[in-house]
């Protein structure tokens, strides 16, 4: 079948709406019609050519919610008609991972998501016999996408996928790691570093926490405002300090440090010093953004030694089938905010101008609408 | 009052025996008579002048077993004749740390204790009326030692002293540090980075913790033995994989890499050995061993995004009033070996033979006998 699609030919070029060809699912394959998607930093990283396992051309975006059209042999988790959300993160419930109870991060199909393709090793998206690789598992930059059934989780059909398309990835990755991977106890003080989309989900994730202080760090003052609404409580512009380290800053403003803080960049001089903001004795930190290729990030192991600890989080530790429905169900019920975060809406053609918007610090979320 | 010391003049050089003046226990205060001590590779590190907190002249030593000798005014919780173990981690029980619930880390004396002094910001030793400093707040090598009240752990008067000394610092630092800092679960595999005393408690731990598997690193084979005598299972010597980065053998050995992983050596670079060789999702490293002072350590914090944890432990996260006595039971109990560990024991005049012997890797743990 046909489908509009916008294809990322080449690294550093805009990408380009097409008619692709989509195959149909295969076995364990679901085909879904992608009702609207998010534009994520992550898909900016990989366009400009800055992600070493970027490989084109490709079919980008990994932020949708849709519906599904059609399943492959076998399939019998999901059937046309069920609203879905694309998992990057898939969850099959066998291997290792998944069976560990200690990591959301099932390693089913890793080494073909990797390259671009299906478990089996194709791709189902050509264009005049040429093939266009997948994205991530989702590729939601097409209308009709096919995804493995272990990509695909089932969420209630009163959602409105126009919005729950980004508990695709930003919102979920900020609030699980708060939730899943740092469980920020009640009363604490909190660190956020980055006021993007992430972590103005982190905010969130900190106040569904109960945490008693929310910082947030950015040199853009004009992200305060909404974090403000959403419940931050301290903003703090690095600018505004241009002799003091940041982290010395947030240990004086909070008698010591912070008992948990996030880094929501991925800039390595901002996870050190979302680090060493970190009270001694118990602050924990959380690595949520993702650095460039071959950066490192370091410290004092003294830091560490003092009771300190270094984490990270991907997708929030969120296991997409058994717990995103319940992400969605939170958002029905209003204790997850997606509306507020939702800044441009627009149709395909105009995705270009949703990285344009994004690079230039203008939009916390934009959100194609097919 | 008169006592035998070793005393560090000045950095660099051997320890010399004197005869201190040690005055009588202030309010708060304990005088302690050292009945024996170990020596550790903190007190080299600081005789060595690469710490750079170090400050003399001071008495070093801080692995001492004593006897109560005197209390000052106030001091409830011990009387003359009750044995305990010397504190460089005191327990106040009052400051913020302490409540918290979270940490060993009290720091009700921190900065007097740093400075070599007593709370009240006085030395308790001279010689000719010259001030020599304490250090770590304990100062076991010499006969007679003051101490602050919260620095000291009153233990079953059954225990040998010139054995349960060594609980004072690296046994109960290796074993803490399973335990407490990273609470290794039953049927784990767990590394061990280096094989000194802090090395060889951590296989004791790993033991008492149910580990399923211990892979012992060290350069030197001849660590192997005694490894082995306390339960590991597994013998790596990274010089027998010149062109393979240790991780890389370790994570092949063990399927993914180690659940746990201890760095007990001080060397930046095995921090990070130890934190890669981590299985992905869950693995946690923590740092035991005190790096040489500036040191960083590194890594890609991808590490940490696909779910590794990079923590550190100080005196194994041991509460010393309120835990180090129970580990003195278990000693008792024969759950924790120590007579094993002392490879050699001296009178106070050979100590600087102890430094020797330290150096040159050929003991475990040497004790000093007054």
């Amino acid at each position: 079948m046909k489908s509009r699609a916008a294809v990322a030919w080449e690294a550093g070029k805009p990408l380009s709406i097409e008619q692709v060809d989509v195959e149909g699912p295969k076995a364990g394959e679901v085909l879904v019609r992608i009702v609207a998607t998010g534009v994520c930093h992550t898909d900016a990283y990989t366009l400009s050519g800055a992600d070493p396992e970027g490989a084109f051309p490709a079919i980008l975006g990994h932020e949708g919610g849709g519906i599904v059209e059609e399943v492959g042999p076998g399939v019998t988790s999901v059937k046309p008609g069920d609203h879905v959300i694309p998992l990057y993160t898939p969850e099959c419930g066998e291997c290792e991972y998944c069976r560990s109870g200690k990591t959301n991060l099932c390693q089913k199909i890793r080494i073909t998501q990797g390259k671009g393709l299906m478990p089996d090793g194709t791709s189902r998206f050509s264009i005049n016999g040429k093939t266009i690789l997948h994205y991530m598992g989702t590729s939601t930059f097409s209308e009709y996408t096919v995804l493995p059934e272990i990509s695909l989780a089932k969420i209630n059909p009163a959602a409105p996928l126009d919005k729950v398309c980004l508990l695709g990835c930003g919102i979920t990755t900020g609030i699980g790691a708060v939730l899943n991977t740092a469980k920020v106890t009640p009363g604490s003080t909190v660190a956020v570093f980055g006021m993007g989309g992430i972590g103005l989900s982190v905010v969130q994730g900190a106040v569904m926490a109960k945490a008693s202080r929310i910082l947030c760090v950015d040199i853009n003052p004009s992200k305060w405002e909404m974090a403000k609404a959403l419940g931050a409580t301290d903003f703090v512009n690095p600018k505004d300090y241009p002799d003091t380290p940041i982290q010395q800053v947030i240990v004086d403003m909070t008698n010591g440090g912070v008992d948990y803080s996030f880094e929501c960049i991925g800039n390595v001089n901002v996870m050190r010093s979302a680090l060493e903001c970190c009270h001694k004795g118990w602050g924990e930190s959380t690595i949520i953004g993702v650095a460039g290729a071959g950066q490192e990030i370091s410290t004092r192991p003294f830091q560490l030694v003092t009771g300190r600890v270094w984490r990270g989080s991907a997708f929030g530790g969120v296991k997409g089938r058994s717990q995103l429905p319940g992400y969605v169900e939170r958002y029905l019920k209003g204790e997850i905010k997606i509306d507020e975060m939702i800044t441009e809406v627009m149709p395909l053609q105009d995705i270009n101008r949703a990285f344009d918007l994004m690079h230039e610090g203008k939009v916390i979320r934009s959100v194609i609408k097919y």
